[in-house]
């Protein structure tokens, strides 16, 4: 018989994810493809316990994420022995306290954005993880875009010449409807801004990412749709309203824009929505340079379009770069360009920046500094606005 | 024989022009092309004469454009006793005087935008054309676009509820380059403000047609490109550099960007640009309001893009009409729709507009009145830069 | 007194317009813009007579257009001494005997499109101008894109290598309602083929303009709505139907497909069709070559989109390019790229290389040669639809 | 202690993967991936056995890929105890063999497009499965997607009228390169037909699904390079190619393109190309009927164009609708609208319909008979290519 058995020599890693919702479905999904997709991984994760606050979610979502333990209780999942990495995807006030505790533990923290609700909570998380040396990861998945990985790239080499602008756009239409619910995204101790901390968090750090520190702000934000339905329960995006429930007002915005200047001399603005009737999930950056030009928007996954000043004269035009192998980590997905790849599929991208800086002991791209810092904007928006001036970002690099 | 002599009846209206460059051009075909593209005028335009300071642009504008005279004195133009209606399109500081002069000698006057270069003198103009009662009319050839008759009529009809937020954009890369060379739109003196006047003042013009009045705003300008070879003779758009030419200091900004916030409550930004790298020509505009929302490119002139939230859960989305007969003046010029209309032909339906008012004794959509509150929007634009806060409009409406 | 006349030394061109529908009233602008738009031209055209077998819609035509008499006698117009051309904006079945009838008179004739109703007719009318000398014309206007002009150029260039593939579409939906009114497109002694004929022969132009001659064609054909209200007068699309008249049978095809084959061994599809649901007014080229390949589409008609397979590897992708005055006659709009020309702006276009052809005594591009090869493709199609099988083209060079 | 052990009841399904390439870990992706994407599944699988003909593959993937077990030879891993289904991602000519092996072995059988290389292999194969009673898929998964769901819906409902056309195009350019080396997708014997076989197959597939059987097709097929660097082991897409090798006779298309006539009175086009020069990877649909139409673009994955003809006059136009919960089976990754979905998230549902076919004992929707009828049209498409005419497909529903 020449059936041979598999001995895999990959070393494990325990995993602990807490809460079960959205992210706690793609975190997971993301640990569970790295090898296959990357064909290798440094670490094959082993996953050890679910934590929700909710019994039942807690038990069905291990079920059928496949984790081995479930709890109520994330501090014992996060004591358990075998947990090396704590994922923290549960709603934004919980993200402080629970990093600090897996942090105390010496865990490695992989925690969703925006990293915490205040940039003084964040910038003590972050801290807190510097002096205990544990690694550190922030979910900003659409720094994980293989479009973005090329955008970096070009901007490194100079083919833009001097960036100039960059705006950037995260617009959602899920809270458009006033009946939507009160859940926690609408409460300020809960989630901290709307959905500048929501939507904008991952724009800021694109931002950043592709034009350096952010120097000073000054915003605009409304809040549309003043009351909505209480609702027990209502954690994620897309729940049912119960229209008799009484109105609660709504606590941070609905949509904010806010102008910037960096520290490179650069300009532009960020906008950030949930209420963009008639744009389910629109995200988008353009950047313009002296000498080319940028846009991505994230629904046209398998494209960046690019503009270079120095075609030939009747040849200049955005070019539509369909992406593929050569471009970031496209090719773990397919050997041809021009894939869409799939929102999930980021979040793959993301776990494998992850195991790989845990095993080279580097910090992954992302981590609890840069949460820390895009906070640092975020709240400077805050003060514009309240002071209806442009205000200085705190701390920007 | 059967030839039958034509003998219209549609009165003469004669026409003077003041400058002979792109918008002379545009202008003149505009008044041509009424009739033809109407199937029926108010007025035959008679191209009695054309003026430009320079001679020999004067006399070859004339010839190729048609005019039974010309003349490097445009004060003669005015008061030649044929000419009924002057039309300015010379470069921005000749606006007042010219216009003060025609509307004292009793003629109908059509300017170019923006109306002045500051808006005390839009105002001057305004309140002069009024006292004396003569027609008036400001170049915003955009409000001309079937698509933007239609977006008017859906915000009155409420088909988009209420307007939550606009965003406006329009920016062009013609000067991207640093040896462009320093034409008058980069002297503050003879242009007012650069892009913000020059482009933004449209978008203005259209935010205040969809929107109604902006109270507030607070803007962001660069001159990316500091210094320009001085050239002497450069007017228009897309003139050659001579790259000898000793450097000149660009005296205006290269982009401004600005918040906005409208009387009625909405809120929105405005974009203008002439350094956008890789986008020649591009002006768009975003609506979105709580049951709708609507989207237009000018560049995708044949299509208005539309979405209605209570369209069937299934079918939700924007929706791309091709604009045609039913929408704003569309149908003079195809009987089926789909067909993208050339941008001289938005001036021919301005021009319908222009003549349509002369002949019905009222005052045509987009005239002085409206030029000068675009006026104090763009002045308070760049207030709010120098002070670096957001400062009220001086009058909104 | 300095208001100097103007004297202009340019040429008269009597122009005689036969029919005042949709074509008559596209190619006067043609004539009246030509040398306003171009800054000069090689004539100055006379409108000297229209025709129209209405006499109603002749004596409006005339004054609406522009012209100094009107008769409902083509001969008369065709007979008239200050009749230089003759423009032939009629139904299809009236092409032949117009033109044949003004050859004979020894005036150039501009003729739109198709040709005639068979390819033996439209052999007849180019064998009889040829024999004359005089000039001719077919209203191909989609040949007139700065873009096909581009991507004319860059066939040449070899810059796509060999050509492997050309598709081409052109559909509307005027005819998808089944009550549109039976008028003279539907009846084929009249129209000849339906949408073949009509929409088919543009493409079938610019496809021999991209590719070269067509070798050997089959065909498939629908008629999906067999019956139309029968209506008198109903000429142009467009119409509203009678919907108490009864129904005649429509006698031509509402769509056509066929494959191709072009004596370069290239291949390639057309597709014509008068009901495409949704679409008003879709024209599209796509040219795939070896080492390159074009897109374009009539909407979009400010750009060409081309693929170089010789960019750098992860730069490849189709470039928008803006189109301006480096292609074609772009620059006679407007002096930078990226603005929409309108469909009756190609009619300018098309008059220009009318005039200028006839002013340097060459054969226009589109001339009656290329009117009767035209035909015989689409003869071809027919013939090969009736059969189920391929066959070859009659004449093809 | 409360960390609870998870104690799934989910039942077991051994799987066999015969084949280490592309398909083996899409495939595989799709079995790991059902129960968390969807909450649940019928069936937990288990990763029993991976073969491939080569050692090392067989190993490698049987690692990254989380097999058990590898082996060299099928044969062996069809006959294992544990292997409830097999699934055949290999190269073409291997599908049948291995299909009637595991049929004989009474195991569910889960095969690549195309079935097989000849419809009679295709259809052997189908009666082979009928008789023994297992159940069959063919990774038709473009079937997957939502969009293609809803309009199978919206065909259904009669939204769009009678179907009068349907194209379908899968084009890539994969192969436009003359140096691309000499795999087994050239070989006639290995593969079967070109770009016909490979990707029209699919467009097939759909076309069936959304508008019914194909009674006759007529085709034109073209084999752009003739010849090809001869190259062992060369087997994906995307293999680089030994410059130096003799260069081998490819034996099918590069690219077909036939006109096609359904049962049910519609009519069309499909085309299908390995060398479309700038395209990497490129699907669409559209679907016109008398009502209403339908545009589908792969790479547009996250919507749907619809165009119904009884919208408001004023508001008609292809709507956008951005696909979200409502559609197919989307509400299993995102619970909003608008996010694209990857390629290999389609496999994930066709892996759902897969293991619920088999729970809910019946036929999964794309199995072998579909299998064996989409191999009967590409049959009838090679002999009308060979008989320059129409031909009948043999068997068509
Ligand atoms: N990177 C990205 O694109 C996205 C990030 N997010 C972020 O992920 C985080 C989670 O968001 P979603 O998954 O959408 O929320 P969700 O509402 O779907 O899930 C949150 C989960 O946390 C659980 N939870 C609440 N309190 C808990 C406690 N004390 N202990 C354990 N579990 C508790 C809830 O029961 C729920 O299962 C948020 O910070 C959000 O901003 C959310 C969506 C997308
Ligand atoms: N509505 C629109 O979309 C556009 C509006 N404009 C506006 O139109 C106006 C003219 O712009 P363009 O035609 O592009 O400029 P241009 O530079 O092409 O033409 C200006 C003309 O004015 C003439 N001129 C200068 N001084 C004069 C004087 N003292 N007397 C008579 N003529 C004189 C110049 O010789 C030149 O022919 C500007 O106010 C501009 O902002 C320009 C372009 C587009
Ligand atoms: N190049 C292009 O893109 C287009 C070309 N065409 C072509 O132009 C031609 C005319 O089409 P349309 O203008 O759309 O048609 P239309 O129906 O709008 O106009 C035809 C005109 O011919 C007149 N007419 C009929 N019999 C006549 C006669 N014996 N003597 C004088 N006039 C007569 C009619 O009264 C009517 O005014 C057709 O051959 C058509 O194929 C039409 C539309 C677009
Ligand atoms: N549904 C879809 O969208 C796609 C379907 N396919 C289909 O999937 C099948 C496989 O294609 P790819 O994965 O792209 O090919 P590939 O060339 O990447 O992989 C084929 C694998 O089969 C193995 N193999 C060859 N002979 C074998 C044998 N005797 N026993 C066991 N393994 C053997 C090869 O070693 C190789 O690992 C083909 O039928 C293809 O048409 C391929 C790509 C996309």
């Amino acid at each position: 018989m020449t059936l041979h058995n598999v001995r895999s020599e990959t070393p494990r890693l325990g995993v602990a994810m807490i809460g079960s919702g959205l992210m706690a479905k793609s975190h997971t999904m993301g640990y569970r493809n790295v090898e296959g997709m990357y064909g290798s991984s440094p670490y094959r994760p082993h996953f050890a316990v679910l934590a929700d606050a909710k019994e039942n979610l807690a038990r069905s979502g291990a079920e059928s994420l496949g984790y081995g333990r479930w709890t109520a209780d994330w501090r014992e999942a996060i004591a358990a022995p075998e947990v090396d990495v704590v994922d923290i995807v549960t709603p934004n006030w919980l993200h402080k306290e629970i990093a600090l505790a897996a942090i105390a533990a010496g865990k490695h923290v992989y925690c969703e954005k925006p990293l915490a609700v205040t940039a003084a909570d964040a910038r003590e998380m972050y801290e807190a993880a510097e002096a205990v040396g544990v690694k550190t990861l922030v979910g900003f998945n659409y720094l994980r875009n293989p479009a973005i990985a090329e955008a970096r790239r070009l901007v490194g080499t100079g083919a833009l010449g001097n960036i100039w602008t960059l705006q950037g756009r995260f617009v959602l239409d899920a809270c458009s409807d006033a009946d939507v619910p009160f859940a926690w995204r609408f409460d300020r101790k809960l989630a901290g801004s709307g959905a500048l901390g929501d939507l904008g968090a991952h724009v800021v750090a694109l931002a950043r990412a592709l034009a350096g520190p952010i120097s000073s702000v000054c915003g605009l934000s409304r809040t549309f749709i003043r009351t909505r339905p209480a609702a027990t329960g209502a954690f994620g995006y897309g729940s049912d309203a119960d229209l008799g429930a009484p109105r609660r007002e709504v606590e941070n915005d609905d949509a904010t824009t806010f102008l910037m200047e960096f520290a490179s001399g650069a300009s532009g603005h960020i906008e950030a929505s949930r209420t963009a009737t008639g744009r389910p999930y629109h995200l988008s950056i353009e950047l313009i340079g002296s000498k080319g030009s940028l846009q991505f928007v994230q629904q046209d996954i398998h494209t960046l379009r690019l503009y270079l000043d120095d075609d030939a004269a009747e040849h200049k035009g955005y070019r539509q770069i369909e992406l593929g192998p050569a471009h970031g980590d496209y090719g773990a997905f397919w050997p041809f360009p021009g894939v869409p790849i799939g929102l999930h599929e980021l979040k793959t991208i993301e776990v494998h920046e992850w195991l790989s800086a845990i095993a080279d002991d580097r910090c992954p791209d992302g981590d609890f500094k840069e949460g820390w810092l895009v906070s640092e904007v975020l709240e400077a928006v805050e003060r514009s606005v309240a002071q209806r001036r442009w205000v200085d970002v705190e701390k920007s690099s």
